[in-house]
């Protein structure tokens, strides 16, 4: 016995990367079952071995005859799987079943943890006709074993989730109510960051279409879903972005996935170098694509210029990256970016999802940002060339309607001819219902809007600061980063949530816990997303609670980080200094020698006035 | 030459295929490139070729360095392809370039259809930075050669599309204005099939919602974005089709896309068995879960049924089919392909994206239209039980929003842990933005609505029995089908969209042309959809419109089909008889013995009444 474990202990990865322990615990019953008994976890993993799961079914199958011609006087000795079936109450059309329903015993001689659940039989439908051809006989695979045991998986190692019931108040942003819609919270973590999904002109815009042109768009694009709602949005963005064109799809999540796989798979022989830290959204892409993939350090040059030189110059390369990092708010290198395209001859693909509306002075984004004086002179009698600025050189602009601009969908924006080749190629832009006319109405006036004042990302910015600055006088371990993303370090899945449940429980604030998959393992945290919404009193009591939980729970502090040599850049010397934000005082209007809150009081007396003005 | 073309010709599997003549068409210069010139077809092509793309990079290169060396004397000999690079406005912060912008020639040494666009450099930005690292000095990948190569495809085959801007009007229902607000077209081809997107219902619910929880969810569901909208949805959908749970997506492309993909790669070994006419989202699904895919004929029992029993029947496998194929109409045997599931150790995934809303007592589907009378019975003091039945026997029913329920998004329902395996671990549905609430409040009061009665679908089937009856009787080619579509042969790409230009210009009928990526070559067609709306004028109007163009077009008509032996059905002996409607006469309310449009006066006028008495 001894030598037989040795023997497959060599062999086998599993066992042999596997401590006896671990097996043994492993091998006591503890999986319930689909038939209602238990099977030892050791029994479901071994199902899917390739070696031992065809010996379980050896195994099975030789069990199940024994016990079938022990139990019953079967005649039909095949599929003793097989429940009676019920009747064909209809058949449809033209296309009759050529396996007669047969006369089946109803028989339970699999084990019941290895057959798929047996259904019951309807009492009433005992009719049953002509025999049935032979099934092989071996177990069926289980598959609520399966989904049970992914979900296993997911509570044992803390990233089960758990959604909160949380309803925005348009009439009173940034509160909602819980699943009682009596009892208040104040939301800390939207990605409705400028409030504009209750933005008044928004709304309005939205009310209209729905009355004239109903609730959806009643088909695809090209059958029927096409209207001057999706001309009018795209036209809008392509302004936005300087850029010819663009496409408007269900989500960013699939524009991404869409403008990559399509790109991927059609460019001949293409390479996509893609960010460490990329969206889920642009990893399925590229998967998708089936193009071959770098990955490059996060917003590393050196390294990124390290894997396009060891191409051959004339590959098509697409390098992929975002702007804003959501989870991290760091900003990516978006000129050099360019520099090294340009010198590889590769293309730029850059997710602006979380920096549209928040930066620029028309809310274009990070790329926009980068020429600020430059875009800002585009309102004035004497604009300047707008050529070769960092927006203007990059290739794919994606963006998404459903954040700062408080609505739903996504988008790209580039050239002409690459949006008519994603719209002409893309299956996941050709086969999908057209967002509704209000929806594209609705997002076209809240870019519209964004685009005329930077009021909302002023404040947006304003408050951000006071947050940070705050919180970072407590200790409190907010990871450096030059935007508006303002993240939590916690370190760990289990405390994150419970931080999380503490401050919705006992303080009424609403900031979800970040875990895994959505950041890597050992990076939880909590994020933290302040609006214009935010004013002094709703952000001096998300300070006091903050405090008041990471006390309750013994949440390292960025001097615990700091005293271990630092983490994700808390605690890290320079860190800071690295990291300045990248909305300038001078853009904000902020004298570095009066306190932040007078501006920001100046900046909501501002947008106060104008708006009994306007109204 | 004539040897070495010959020695080509056996090694090369491009000019082993192609003939002498094209060869000499392609290479005559017609291309136009990004750089203003122009080059062959037959160097765009030899571009893609692993062999000859590297000589033509070194030939390129070889020019390149001439003409550097003979137009200026450079000091810096690298990089020949870099314009004059802008200065940098700012730096990002923490990240700055470890490549300098460098002192760059402008030049265009290369041949200028070879290289990547040259970007015109700012006149006002000269300034610039030391030395830049030396690049190979081949030819870039030129972009928009590919664009418009992919383009130009596209048009020559006639598969480009051209959108028609179509703008439905909420309160002319089935009518819209084109471009022009004041011209008013019939929509005959909407996917809004029971015009749920003027329910008045409908509209009042999202009116309400948008009012008080304003217009995005501002988050994914895990992140701000769940809220009771999404608990009452997914409840209501999981009551609909008798499940234990549901999950709710950005549209049913996207469920597909993602609950195929996600369980294709999760269970170990999976095979899947798709239908050759599925959708496009279930097609891209099992190819993105890198799972075995078997695919079997459209319908065919006994080629799913080998296909099944070729497989070890402990292995994991899907069966993914439609209920109602858009396209041609017809009706998957839902009940049969459950037996050989359950015979085979098979789950079904069965698309019902055409059929909610159509068909069932309570709209859910056709699954519930095949035990009418059991479902039919659940409103009733004694309800009969609905185990075993055909809905119950599936295992993942997917759905949409869009469609019969006139709003956007999709949906699956199954049982809770599959739901939750899903929901879990799907890309598709965790990273990406919820539904706006009103969006789900809207089709919530959608699917309510039609479960509570049928007289919508009713009068949707009536209207499809008199379009297709009045069309036929013209000699008209209408695919047999036992749905609610009303498919018209044109079987050519060029011809379809001319007749569909016809009926919109000069009979003001919108009806888009169907061509190939959406069905096979040589099957383009007109696809028409009735609506409740859609009373006798309108289809006399159609009829009439239809016949004229057929006419002016001498597009081919079922007589002609049928003499050359028949085509998908039409023209094909006993094809009608096999596709009975599956809306039987006694569900519709109809008398074989009087004429449709009385039943049809009849069902509208009791309509009226009650809606008088409601109102």
């Amino acid at each position: 016995m001894e030598a037989l474990l040795q023997q497959s202990r060599a062999m086998c990865p599993f066992l042999k990367r596997t401590a006896p322990t671990t097996l043994r615990t492993l091998s006591s019953a503890a999986h319930p079952s689909s038939g209602g008994g238990t099977m030892s976890n050791l029994q479901v993993v071994a199902r899917r071995c390739p070696v031992m799961s065809k010996a379980l079914a050896v195994q099975s199958a030789r069990m199940s005859g024994l016990k079938r011609f022990s139990s019953s006087s079967s005649t039909a000795a095949a599929a003793p799987l097989r429940p009676i079936s019920k009747r064909a109450l209809h058949t449809t059309g033209g296309h009759p079943a050529s396996v007669a329903p047969g006369a089946y015993e109803k028989t339970e001689s699999v084990h019941p943890s290895l057959g798929k659940t047996l259904r019951s039989t309807p009492a009433a439908q005992t009719s049953v006709r002509g025999p049935r051809p032979a099934a092989p006989v071996t177990a069926q695979f289980d598959y609520d074993a399966f989904y049970n045991g992914e979900l296993e998986k997911k509570h044992k190692d803390k990233s089960y989730r758990y959604f909160n019931n949380i309803n925005r108040l348009a009439k009173e942003f940034p509160r909602a109510h819980t699943a009682s819609a009596e009892e208040r919270v104040t939301v800390w973590c939207s990605n409705d960051y400028l409030g504009m999904g209750r933005n008044p002109q928004v709304l309005e815009s939205m009310h209209r279409t729905l009355d004239t042109y109903g609730a959806g768009a009643g088909g695809t694009r090209n059958i029927s879903g096409h209207n001057k709602h999706a001309v009018a949005l795209e036209d809008t963005l392509a302004k936005l972005h300087g850029k010819e064109a663009a496409l408007v799809f269900s989500s960013c999540f699939v524009a991404n996935d869409a403008t990559l796989a399509t790109l991927g798979s059609k460019l001949p022989d293409c390479v996509i170098l893609s960010d460490s830290l990329n969206h889920a959204s642009m990893i399925q892409g590229i998967r998708h694509s089936g193009a071959k993939k770098m990955v490059f350090k996060h917003n590393d040059l050196e390294d990124l210029e390290a894997k396009l030189a060891s191409l051959p110059l004339h590959v098509p390369k697409i390098i992929a990256f975002e702007s804003v990092y959501s989870m991290c708010g760091s900003i990516a290198p978006i000129e050099a970016i360019c520099d090294l395209a340009d010198k590889y001859g590769a293309i730029t693909f850059n997710d602006e999802v979380h920096a549209v509306g928040m930066y620029g002075p028309h809310g274009a984004g990070v790329a926009e940002h980068l020429d600020y004086d430059v875009y800002a002179s585009q309102d004035t009698a004497s604009p300047k060339s707008t050529k070769g600025t960092v927006m203007d050189r990059i290739d794919i602009i994606t963006g998404t309607l459903g954040k700062a601009y408080g609505c739903v969908g996504g988008y790209i924006a580039g050239s002409a001819n690459l949006v008519d080749t994603i719209r002409s190629l893309a299956p996941g832009f050709i086969f999908t219902t057209s967002l509704p006319p209000a929806t594209m109405a609705g997002a076209d006036a809240a870019i519209q809007y964004q685009m005329q004042q930077p009021r909302d990302r002023i404040l947006q910015q304003l408050h951000t600061r006071a947050v940070k600055t705050a919180l970072k006088e407590l200790d409190i371990p907010v990871i450096p980063n030059p935007s508006h993303i303002v993240p939590l370090l916690v370190g760990d899945a289990d405390l994150a949530k419970r931080a999380s449940d503490k401050l919705l429980e006992e303080h009424g604030i609403y900031v979800q816990a970040i875990n895994y998959p959505t950041v890597p393992r050992g990076e939880e945290r909590l994020r933290i997303t302040p609006t214009p919404g935010h004013v002094k009193p709703l952000r001096d009591h998300l300070v006091q609670a903050v405090q008041a939980v990471w006390n309750d729970l013994g949440i390292k502090r960025t001097s615990d980080w700091q005293a271990q040599g630092g983490f994700v850049g808390v605690g890290v010397d320079g860190a800071e200094e690295a990291n300045q934000p990248i909305w300038k005082d001078f853009q904000l209007g902020v004298d570095a020698s009066e306190p932040l809150e007078s501006a920001i009081a100046r900046e909501l007396s501002t947008e106060a006035a104008e708006k009994a003005i306007s109204a």
